[in-house]
Formats: C-alpha cells, sequence, structure tokens
C-alpha cells in the first residue's frame, strides 16, 4: 500500500567508491532472510552521524556514539529481528561483542566498527549466531552490494529504499548511495528507522558533521508516521574521499553547496520514502509552515498537525475536515499566535486553495474543491503563521485501519 | 462500547438547590434532537470555569471568558450541533445574541448569562433557531432536571454522563451534582469536553475560582482519547450558597477539605466518564506516573503512554508490549532521565507485576502474568521515575478499528 514507491531498480544504484556491502541469513530470529549486513569503508573514509533522542537508547546506538567519537570508522554491521534495546549491560557487552569478532575477521580495531539493530525490543541479542553469520556477509562484500542491503536492513517495510545520485563537486563527479529503512518510528516490535548514505567525496569531519546534522533535520527529523520515536534510530554519513576533489574544509562554498544540496535531496528522498511506506498509509501528505518566527515554532505547527489523529483520519477518509486542521494549530503550542492572521491552503503548489482566513473558514472556499483536492495521493497543506521569516515542512501519511491492524498483531 | 459506564439512574441525580434545568428541541442542525439546554441559577450564586488553551478558541468561550470576569453569573445556555468556532466576528456576535435573548427572557443581564456551543466548527451558528428554542427550554426548567440536561449536550456520546454526591461541611448537607460530554477530545465535527458541576455550599469567590482549577487539573486536564485539544473545552463550578454552611472563605480547614474533596471526587467521575465512553474504547487505562521531580514531568511521561499510538494498539490487542510503553516513557522529554533506575509496573493496585527495571525486563516478568493482566478491561500502568516526590495519574482509553472507522467517516 505505499504511497508512490517502487522497488528501486538495481541498475540505479550507483557504488561509491571505498564502499563495499555484503548481506547473510544468520537466522538471528527466523530463518531464511537476511538479517545480517556489513558495510565495509576504505581506509581514510570518514563517518558522522546522528541519534534518537529517546532516553532509553539501545546499547548498539550507545557504542557508536563511543566509537564515533575516536578512531577512523572502517565497518559498519546491522542487524535485524532484535533491537538489543532495553537490555541493559548484556545488551552493551553483546554490542561490543559484535563489533570485536568483525574487527578481529577484518584485521581492524574494535572501535573502528559501528554496530546497528533493529527488531524486537526488550529481547537479548543472539550474538552467537550473529557472529557466525558474519564471515558470510564478508565474503558477499561487493561494490554494487547496495542492491541487496536495501533489502538486507528491511524489517517490516513493504519494500526497500535506495537512492543514487552524482553531482559534479570541484571538477569532479561525486556519487552519492543511500539506503534507508523504517515503516512506522517503532513497528509491532519491529524498532528503528535507520538510514546510511554514502558519497566518495573529500570532506574534512567537522565539515561532515555538520552535514549530517543539517541533512537530518531536514529529512529524517522533519518525518513522522505515528509520532513514536524509536529507540534504535540512527542516520550515518560517510564520505570514503576516494572522488579526487580537494578536501571541503568548510561548510561554505560552491563546491560545500553542491555536495549539500545532493547530500539533503538524497536524505529527503531516503527519509520521504520511510513515510510512503508508512504503516496502513494510503496518503503522503505535507505539511508545510511558513513565516513563523522561528523554525521551531513553525515545526511545532507542523508536527501538531501531521500527529493529530483527527487530521490523519480526516485525510484517509478524504474528508476536507478543516476544522481538525485549525484545531490542531491552535494547540500546538504558540501561546500568542494570532489566529485571526493566519491562512491555510490545501493541495499541492499547482491546485492549492485558500482554505482558512481571518479566524474562520476563507469566504472563496467551497467544499467541492476541498473534496476534489483531498481525493489525490499526495497532497499539501500549507500554513501561514504571519509572525515572522521561519518555515519548516514536516512529511507524513494518513492513519488506516490498516495502521491499527498492523499495530494490534500480536508480535509475529 | 463504553467500559464499565452505564446510563446514570434518574433516581441518583440529586437536586442542587438554587439550580434549574431545562431543555429543548430548536432544530438547530438537525430536527428531533433535545439540542437546547439552559441552566438558571438562584441569586447570590458564584461560578468559576476553566476553559480550553486552545488558540482558536470558540467564540462562546470569549465570550465566557469576558462575562465570568463582570456581573453574578445566573443562566448558562448550551447548544449541541454547532461549536461556532473558527467563525471570526459573525461567531462573537452570534454567542453574545444568544446571551442577549435569554437574558431578555429571564430578566437578567445580557453578562449574566454563559454560553456554550459544542458541534460542527466552521459553520455559522444559527442564532435564529437557537433564540427561538429558548422558550421551550425556559418552561421545562426543573431543579430535578439534571438528568434530562445530560442528555441535552451529548453530542455523539453513546452514554449520558452524570454524578451526584452529598458531604457535610460544617454541620450542613452539600449536595453537588454534574454532568459532563465528550468522547474523543473532538468529535468528527462534534467539538468539545463540557463539565458542569453545582454544589449548593456557600463559597467565597476566589476560593471557588481556586477550587474549579485544583479539580479540572486532577480530572478533566489529566484524561486523553486523542490528544486532540477542542476549541471549546470548559468546565463550569457553581456554587449557589443555599445549604446553610458559614461561607468557605479560604482554601483551607476542614470544611473546604471537605468540600473540596467531593468536588475532585465528582470532577474525577465525570471526566473518567469521557474516557470510558471515548470513542472505540474497549479499555479503561490509568497511568499512574510517581517520584518524578515535579507534577510536570509526570504528567509529561503520562500522557506520552498514554498518546502513543502504538501503546494504545497494544492495549486494544490485550499485547503486553512492554517495549512500546518503556519507549514512549524514553521519548516524554525528560533529558535527564535515568532509565536505569526506572521501574514500571503492569496492573491494578491488586495484581501489579513489576515488569521493567534497570533498564530492561525485570528478571521476575513472565510473559503469562503480562497477557493475563492485560485482558481485563480496567487496567493500571504505574510507573517510577525514581528522581522525587512528585507523581501525576493520566486516564485513557485504548485505540480500536472503531476509533478509525468513527473519525474517518464523512461528517454526519
Amino acid at each position: 500500500m505505499a504511497v508512490n514507491l517502487n522497488t528501486p531498480n538495481p541498475a540505479d544504484l550507483l557504488p561509491v567508491a571505498g564502499v563495499r556491502l555484503g548481506v547473510a541469513e544468520a537466522g538471528i530470529r527466523k530463518a531464511n532472510r537476511r538479517d545480517l549486513t556489513v558495510i565495509e569503508l576504505a581506509e581514510g573514509s570518514r563517518t558522522a552521524g546522528v541519534f534518537t533522542r529517546n532516553r532509553f537508547c539501545a546499547a548498539p546506538v550507545q557504542v557508536c556514539k563511543a566509537h564515533l567519537s575516536g578512531a577512523a570508522i572502517r565497518a559498519l554491521v546491522i542487524n535485524t529481528g532484535v533491537a538489543n534495546a532495553g537490555t541493559g549491560e548484556p545488551g552493551l557487552a553483546a554490542a561490543r561483542e559484535t563489533c570485536a569478532a568483525l574487527a578481529k575477521a577484518m584485521g581492524i580495531g574494535t572501535e573502528q566498527v559501528l554496530p546497528f539493530s533493529t527488531g524486537v525490543i526488550l529481547e537479548p541479542l543472539p550474538v552467537d549466531r550473529l557472529v557466525a553469520g558474519l564471515p558470510k556477509a564478508i565474503a558477499n562484500l561487493r561494490a554494487d552490494g547496495w542492491f541487496d542491503a536495501a533489502h538486507g536492513i528491511m524489517t517490516t517495510d513493504t519494500l526497500a529504499k535506495a537512492v543514487s545520485k552524482q553531482v559534479q563537486v570541484g571538477g569532479r563527479t561525486v556519487t552519492l548511495t543511500g539506503i534507508s529503512k523504517g515503516a512506522g518510528m517503532i513497528k509491532p516490535n519491529m524498532a528503528t528507522m535507520l538510514g546510511f548514505l554514502a558519497c566518495d567525496a573529500a570532506v574534512a569531519q567537522p565539515v561532515l558533521e555538520a552535514l549530517v546534522k543539517e541533512a537530518a533535520d531536514l529529512s529524517f527529523n522533519s518525518i513522522t508516521v505515528d509520532g513514536d520515536t524509536s529507540t534504535n534510530d540512527s542516520f550515518i554519513l560517510i564520505a570514503t574521499g576516494k572522488a579526487g576533489n580537494a578536501e571541503i574544509t568548510a561548510a561554505a562554498g560552491a563546491d560545500y553547496q553542491a555536495l549539500r544540496d545532493a547530500v539533503v535531496e538524497v536524505s529527503i528522498a531516503l527519509a520521504q520514502a520511510i513515510v510512503r511506506d508508512g504503516e496502513g498509509a494510503t496518503k503522503f501528505m505535507t505539511i508545510a509552515v511558513e513565516r513563523g518566527k522561528d523554525r521551531d515554532e513553525c515545526r511545532k505547527v507542523g508536527y501538531a498537525v501531521a500527529h493529530s489523529p483527527l487530521v490523519k483520519t480526516a485525510f484517509f477518509a478524504s474528508d476536507p475536515n478543516l476544522g481538525r486542521i485549525l484545531a490542531a494549530i491552535g494547540y500546538a503550542g504558540i501561546d500568542d499566535l494570532d489566529v485571526s492572521k493566519l491562512r491555510v491552503w490545501l493541495g499541492n503548489p499547482e491546485e492549492a486553495v485558500l482554505v482558512a482566513e481571518h479566524g474562520g473558514r476563507a469566504a472563496s472556499y467551497l467544499e467541492e474543491a476541498g473534496s476534489r483536492i483531498m481525493k489525490h495521493a499526495e497532497l499539501t497543506v500549507r500554513i501561514d503563521l504571519a509572525r515572522g521569516n521561519a518555515a519548516a515542512t514536516v512529511w507524513t501519511c494518513d492513519f488506516s485501519y490498516d495502521y491499527v491492524k498492523i499495530n494490534a498483531d500480536y508480535r509475529s
């Protein structure tokens, strides 16, 4: 039921010089499932990441943070089936053991490995089965392994998510390829949004760290399916430095801007793919909030609308129920919001109609126009706060019978 | 499908000296529906209220606030069908016209009337039909009109909500009777939670104002069905002063405490009735958070758990999916929460089992115990934050197919 999302064409996924990926069936929770992925990074690669703010952050997230602050990262290992979250000290030991085993097999240091897990929360990671599967994943390492890796990190996603792009940076062709997974912020015990994006540009570490934050802010941190933040969410940006461009050492200039725009574009595509594949989704909605005092209040309004079960069920029903949108804006937490100045449009830019102004329904609004627009599979709610110059966009999906069905099913 | 809630027995609803109630069919939105209620208060009555914080607050809420700051209130008028919210200046004029018409008919001042509306947002209030119905409602005014009034303020509630209680205050019997309505924070265009609670005690105005805030905080402001805050939410506390007790002039002492406890008890029963009748509800859940640093952070945790669609669907499925509860606690917004100290119990006090401690599943926890408890129609999640001495309780219901069905149905 994914909204305007298809399985990526393997031929469209470009290898990134310095990156090889291998997948294996390790039988971590179920047999005959590709549940283990290894990503190998060439020497000289740089890596930066952003992680869940959930206080119950999973063991692998804690280990990732520690390892990213130290040695140069040379490998990533991702397992599905078990999230290794809510597992206390034994969970941390299991994540470290995973890194040590991969490091030994690859002849690198334990601290040069980043571990990621997604799956059931509160269950111990079967580290023996995971470690036993590593040699096969390593044997499968290939530069064109992106398509397989996109499948290897899936849990209850209905489709694999992967995007490639090329861009000119300092006279060199830079290739970016990324994969992501996730269909609810937390699936029925199948936790987690994961995103991995590699490019072959040469980028200084501080620039990469700033860029991963900016890209996450504009992509993975601007989506919501159900408002539930996972214990394992991670987004990793890798720069292998193999493209031959002059190293980008500052977050400024044409080279930086070209790379930055490409990274943001691919990140948004990967993030939107998660919403398009949202649990039970039948509609893809863009909530565009503009002219707020700051980005934070724009995001508050965007998320209030995007999280409202009443708004989401109205979109599922193709019901132009404007009162629910206005009510959500009203409780978003802007205490001094002047609703008499607010304006709201429904519809994508080419068809948008003004639906609310002067604190109520726009005089020009016709229910027929609203009904027509609401039938589309993709649509925009544009909200003008008329308070300042900041803006923010949030992407979400609707709320259907299938969301309840998927999440009320017993853990499978 | 209401959870452990029955239609009140008319004989259990006690008249409150100084209060008469009358209901009429005014055909405001649909014919043959009791949609207009008038409540008359004897001279000398005192009235205090709390209202929605939604910035799109409805016209009647704005008029209520203005009138409560001025003259002594002598009448309330409540219509269903149309919420008179998102209606701009014409909506304010309609609310004032309603008050003026009732005031004229009753020989009181316009500012002595409080108006309330609940129903469709963004549609104009048919004030002519409302005003035409007033004489009939006035003609029906009766001291034992509580049962009818509880029905007169219903929108898509499946059951009327009304509670009475008597308590000794200063050697006199004080009677309290209250009614409430609401089944989602916003129904499909049928907006609003409303609560009206009258007693015949003599209470000074400042004490009454403090008491309505405290009672609302512990009752109507501690419930959630879907997290959507209506544009019209109102809770009104009336004290007619007819019981003959010595006027309570301070929020202290045995008299105050007796009255306060009774007001809180009735308020909680009225608020819980709304959750029990929540849209599609099959379970009534108490989220009890204790040992937080302050009440605010306890409420944050309680609401994060109560609002999580994943927690709510798990309860609907009777699935003891503890990971979802822990994840919701983790993203509740307490940045320095130490999850290793946290403890969580599942089940009402007499059967509660420890399910989580030391950052993961409790060693003593058995899935069978969780499954057994989750089958109950009423259950408690108790959360010990181990950070301080504050506590808060939030009541909510589960999230079922019927919630989506009810809210995805086109406006009816």
